[in-house]
């Protein structure tokens, strides 16, 4: 584990009580409560996990990836460049999300800096890019959320240009710090500032469901159960109260 | 399992005769069949299965969704509106076609009304658009037939319109009633008044198929046996009067 | 297997040694040599292998589709055809490179054909098009690189139209006899006349990943390491050594 | 002109007043009006006008097209079919709005149902498909917003279904009787309940626009201009009141 | 004007008689006629005329393009090259027909080769690729149908590879020799073996509608009229008669 | 004209030398030259100007806009946000680089802006999305290169983020300062390194070419005249010297 300083700022506390709600949520409940407090555009589409039976929790740490140029290789892909800091300079609680315009056609990471981001304690990678060796990554102990397979480098396409500033990934805004969580259906981002409420709403929101759903299962009708009407809360806080 | 009238209509009936052969034949053998008869466009591209070692058959029932337009929202998304009809009404040998213009950024369904849909008995789902609580989804015993995963919900990019009018999934034209099938390459409509000769033609095809893979995978050229040829059907027919 | 003449030209001879040396590194590996010589476009984005566990390598023996048109469907479909041709004339050592304008709406090959190009002891398939027959073929024990599954036939988009031509396969050109190299991450062409120099220093290339790779597994910086510095040269050379 | 009863419903009356506020401001001003009331799709993207210098006001006659299907065209196609209903039932202060699922590649209507739109008064025509005939249609004196040209006819990927049904148009919603907008910019659509106050406001902005752009054009910053602060409102309302 | 000997084969000869007919009626027209021939792709979509006021019509001399790789520039691209060979070969009555997989992002012909072509007399050009120095192209007299403008050259995208083989071009599939035909709608292919009987039959179509679109304009209904029913044949040939 | 610093770097200075040769001589000619210096991607492809009589050269002033967020509205599209301190910045010699993630379903700018522009005498605007108010912004006299036209505003897909930073523009990379250029055809971007050199080599091959067409027009062959072999050099030598 890495005992250096963390990278991305915190904006918040994950404290071990947000970040165990969080893990006990899908994605779904957790967007039913964004899109309910007006956010529209958080879900990474298109993007699948190498570890769909893991869960991922963590601080935004960005790194922004622009069109290649070649006469800015130099300058820009060489020595300690923004790609090298994200993966040396990544641990806990952070989640490396990296922008690069969606696009399929190039390499964003490889083995290596998988190995590199686990070895420092990071909680996940998120890049709408494509992944490199990944029959070997999808060996790697830590969830990444990618687009594509592609063998080639970045280099086809990208140049790292900096770390820490908002990035656009799948067409999603990232701010560095925001929290991402992702599990077996995709990845996304909670807004910093919201992140306690809708740790809490999603908790609430998972049990009704999954009361619900018992009923369901049970044969029931959605109608009056689902969302739970006024009639069926007692029957709701009773099963709650007996479930401990 | 339901006891109501059935919602889709059924312009044929769809006996166990044609409920089992299209059950022992391949989705591809149904296309080749189809287009035998100049039918082109009958196959839901982009689609995947939940459950790729089911076969799905039944009866289309329709749901259209149309684009997300906020001031339509208390008219058509609220109460029992035709997301819910669909999910209440559906049984036995139906299969719920929800067409959603193939867009891949907004779930469609999730986990409670797949639960209510297997609980009635139906036989499948298919949409063009995304499923949503899709870790959950793929422990549900009924096959659905989606584009992708995508935790946010409907209204997102939809509103739920009407049900039982012909709708367009994946760019494919499907008829209230219309037959459904689907297997692990995917899913396909077949026309309610063709389903009997194409079913038969199939079941005709697959023992024709069977017995040239045979020949192939001795080692034999494809020529003169792939499609069978006149010198090559005696032949054929011995194996199939021995095989019973 | 066939005894026959190979179908696709030979403008290298490709050794055992360079099979073994190609058979042991990854596509990856191999995309970074290529990119160091110059060569950009080599990687058949967005196909996926139906073995992922199984490794490919040969020479190409391209067959080109054209868009259908239906007067021409009698010269160009009939009889011993371009598509027929290429699956009665493979062979041992060849991967066949079917170029069919990245269309995912129609199948290029099925359960026959497939099973056919594994009797004659083909090393592989690529189309840049769909599979049909895709359940059955996923059992056929040779590796097909193909985009997606669909059940309609080759009709329904396209026309074979000759075999041993340039064919543009995923937007990459495959000259016949180039060199074909898939693994689970997914297929790319290495050109003929560069492949011995590529795979040996591919080979050295692994070699010394694997080293930095135990290094940054035992949690070390990437810095200095990868790409390997001056400094841990001896290093690796004494690793080496020990290694055997 | 034609005299029957009007086809398209009208959920509210288009008057003079209303009519004459739309024809004097721009698709822009009411987006900006529609957004503000939390209306987000609304514009047909990717649409441009035969005629740019007319402008277009009308309620909405919908034509739904779905995708072909070689067995139902006998039924769909012939006759007094829904793309006849329409052409021949459209008149004075209708906009008919063709929902064909933004296909590119095939006309959706050519110079002969254009003339008999244009001589039954139609106010204009907006589809999301192709336009067939388009020199021609060039030369008729009604405004066509299409997508692209195409000599190929309907039949080539449509069937017409129905008439007055909810329909999708370049991904947006219309209603049957919704109010249509049309300038060189392309073409919108106004919910019915909404269009007085959008009209109302929409002048009142324009009038605004057009004082701010005289200040900009005078070479004032846009800062404490545009949107117009309180300590400008004074110089605004003199300016209004000597222009009378 | 070029005095050498026809580039393009002839399998079909484009008299005086065909070209005067084919000169006179619409794409549209002339599309009519294929699909009701079965041809279903024959149109060039998405592409447009540098001179819409010109006709084209002429036998393809085609041209196909093939994806860069870097290897192969020395090989293909220098000397007198295929795309050398087309514009040096190129002559009277023939259309250059480009494939070049429908890229927009890189030029395929700039102003000297254009200038070329019309200095040898040519009938036209098709390119589904971009134009280059497009401002300076539309000076010169000879209509290039063409997908795009970009500044780059031939050589970030594509080699050139052959002369008089069958090429896609915008998905369309045209054989050497085949009749091009380009209008201000756009250009399509009519295949050699059609276009007496296709010309002949819409000259005929196109007399047809003249006089449908007289009766339109002057009020009628479309019903029974368009198409033209037996009832109204009569008054049509009369029409006819009269206007000799 | 404003009278404030410029706020565009200036890492070269753009001498009236150079600004003279940038005028005389087309995007096609200036691409060329940087191909010939190993640079790839720097046409912004997909975006049209609505002046294309108007040149453009200017230094890029770039502005960066991100994923609408519905919760950092408040914070990054309120007050003197980045897009505002981009239009009352901007001055002479510089050219507004908008990045806008090439989205066609928004404005970025309208006429209230483009008139800010023009007064503070702005080289240009480019932005990768859509324009609004677009009628209107046709009549004004400053060269804007964008993808469409759209009502909607800014607030539909964007947030303005930052100015002077570097910016994706059509998936072209462009740094603050850097020499933005356009003509007829599109826009493009000279790394301002380059930018001596480019021109000086485009002024000279602008010049051989103009030699060069007259010849093809005049009806000679374009081998060994383009490109121009060394035994053609002493005639060109000759003409450049009588053109003076």
């Amino acid at each position: 584990m890495a005992t250096t300083e963390p990278m991305a700022p915190r904006p918040v506390e994950l404290t071990d009580h947000i970040k165990s709600q969080l893990n006990a949520v899908s994605t779904a409940t957790l967007a039913y409560q964004l899109q309910a407090r007006g956010i529209r555009n958080f879900f990474f589409s298109g993007l699948k996990p190498t570890r769909p039976q893991r869960r991922m929790v963590g601080h935004a740490l960005t790194l922004r990836f622009v069109p290649m140029r070649e006469d800015l290789k130099p300058q820009l892909a060489a020595g300690f460049n923004a790609q090298r800091q994200a993966f040396e300079g990544i641990g806990p609680d952070e989640v490396l999300v990296i922008g690069a315009r969606s696009q399929p056609d190039a390499g964003t990471l490889g083995d290596i800096f998988a190995t590199r981001a686990r070895s420092r304690g990071a909680a996940g990678i998120v890049t709408d890019g494509s992944l490199r060796d990944t029959p070997a990554v999808q060996a790697i102990d830590i969830p990444i959320y990618h687009r594509s397979a592609h063998a080639g480098t970045l280099g086809l396409l990208h140049l790292p240009l900096e770390t820490n500033v908002p990035v656009a990934c799948s067409e999603v805004l990232v701010m560095p710090g925001d929290i991402i969580v992702g599990d077996a259906e995709g990845a996304m981002v909670i807004p910093a500032a919201l992140v306690e409420e809708v740790a809490e709403a999603a908790a609430e929101q998972e049990l009704r469901e999954e009361f619900i759903l018992g009923r369901i299962e049970a044969g029931e009708s959605t109608t009056g159960l689902y969302p739970l009407s006024a009639e069926r809360l007692p029957e709701f806080e009773k099963w709650r109260a007996e479930r401990g």
